[in-house]
């Protein structure tokens, strides 16, 4: 299906993208660029790339897929760093986890050429960064949001569905302002709770005692809160509108459950606790979504 | 080992208690009691019990081993309905999530008979309840925390040290209060979280399209939010105290990242994230607890 993937980013993201496309074969030649050299070296070893390249624009040139796989922050000055290469017809996607702040970038950066770059944001990863873990099945039964703008090439956007749907996973298409409110709070939300539950647990008087005594209860809860600084530093800052929205409505369903406690009200608890535990237990991952989930734009 | 285990209440911890003592041929033979009759059938059918009684009371006549393995909420009572044939050197255990309030129910119910209570809990369970999910290897690997009091029975300490060893399971004595603390932190707090933070996903505009788009970070996180909502009803009500002191906690944790997010300090944020997930990556489940963790009295 391609000649040549070019990937700038060679981490758990990017690594398990070439790996799922080498298997599939789906493409011939992977050229892969990582700001540190032992990270590209490492990705040679493991397969995930067959060459080298000394900087983003190198592994653009010759590429008709590429894949930009760095964190969020680094979205612009990658943009900047390859648009002298960006050909018509080649497929241009990200891996951001927020998609406002990539297209915001990808528009100042790219200006005219924007109609190249399908924003993607595959619903995978694992607490584990780096090319070490990465997986020819990461997006295998994922989901992954496209976010394509009006002057998004529709060609490419099929493409880009197409390659996803080839390594098996599920295609969505929204806005960036319809993604990034969903995942503020499917995803930003629950990172922010588990990082700011486990720092209250671990930082107490007694709390290296208290987690020798945690339980799989706990070790779920928390499973997010091992995930990447860097990542989720950028994550939270780029998405901080719709996660601190998101952070008041939890505050008030905690209050809400905090006052029946206090008070005693039994029944009202065991209400509460009854309707997010049918509604847990009704929930599975990668439901389709109804039709109003995902405007085409 | 044991002649006769009384169980009183074939849900999922009795019911795997009786097959886990069944599989390593601890016991001869198990009479169960259930407060709905359809329930101590089903347990029969599935190997848990070999009898049914008719009562709690009946349950204990002729056992050398009885575990209570009923609400929280219920222990008083059942207490109440057994004192009358408990006998000296039968083990008696409970299997609850908090110790405080089951040792002052014991007290009151029990009075000078308190002896032959050995308190317990093993940190071991499902989100979902019930007989049918009774699983033999529910304790195996798992810790059981047992909260003897002065006037317990030193030999039944050591009887129910020896059963859940033989079954698989690694024993720690900690006071009831010392118990309570711990697990509000560990425990408690993370159900009532999850709680609040399903419902305020699942009841806002959009909820359900968003919970659509949930990945496997949002699917870990909320699996403790499908847990059962009498059980949780009354530990969050008995462990109120610790659990909302522990809630304090938390909060104060999420006020200090907001507090960075909103501001942009994404070296602090970063900071912040960086000890949670460092701390994260470093615990695993079962670590020995340190000897300042668990005072045997």
């Amino acid at each position: 299906m391609f000649q040549q993937l070019g990937l700038i980013g060679c981490g758990l993201m990017g690594g398990s993208f070439a790996l799922a496309l080498k298997r599939a074969g789906l493409v011939k030649h992977v050229v892969g660029y990582s700001k540190s050299p032992s990270t590209t070296e490492r990705a040679k070893r493991l397969g995930a790339i067959d060459a080298a390249a000394e900087s983003a624009l190198l592994a653009v040139a010759g590429a008709d897929i590429v894949l930009i796989a760095v964190p969020v922050s680094a979205t612009e000055a990658t943009f900047k760093a390859i648009r002298h290469l960006m050909e018509p017809g080649v497929l241009f996607m990200d891996v951001g986890s927020t998609k406002r702040d990539v297209v915001d970038a990808a528009r100042r950066a790219l200006k005219e050429q924007i109609g190249g770059f399908v924003p993607a944001h595959p619903i995978a990863g694992k607490e584990q960064a780096g090319i070490q873990h990465a997986d020819a099945a990461l997006y295998t039964g994922r989901q992954v949001i496209l976010t394509p703008l009006p002057q998004t090439e529709p060609a490419l956007v099929q493409k880009a569905t197409d390659v996803w749907s080839a390594i098996g996973a599920q295609v969505l298409k929204m806005t960036p302002d319809n993604h990034d409110a969903a995942f503020a709070a499917v995803s930003h939300l629950p990172h922010l709770l588990a990082f700011a539950y486990f720092s209250a647990v671990a930082k107490q008087p007694g709390g290296k005692d208290f987690l020798s005594l945690a339980g799989p209860g706990f070790r779920d809860f928390t499973r997010i809160a091992a995930s990447d600084p860097t990542i989720w530093r950028d994550i939270l800052l780029a998405n901080r509108e719709e996660t601190l929205k998101q952070s008041t409505r939890f505050r008030h369903a905690l209050d809400a459950l905090e006052h029946v406690i206090r008070s005693g009200n039994a029944e009202a608890l065991e209400d509460l606790i009854r309707s997010a535990s049918e509604g847990r237990a009704a929930w599975h991952m990668g439901s389709p979504p109804s039709p109003a989930a995902a405007p085409a734009r």
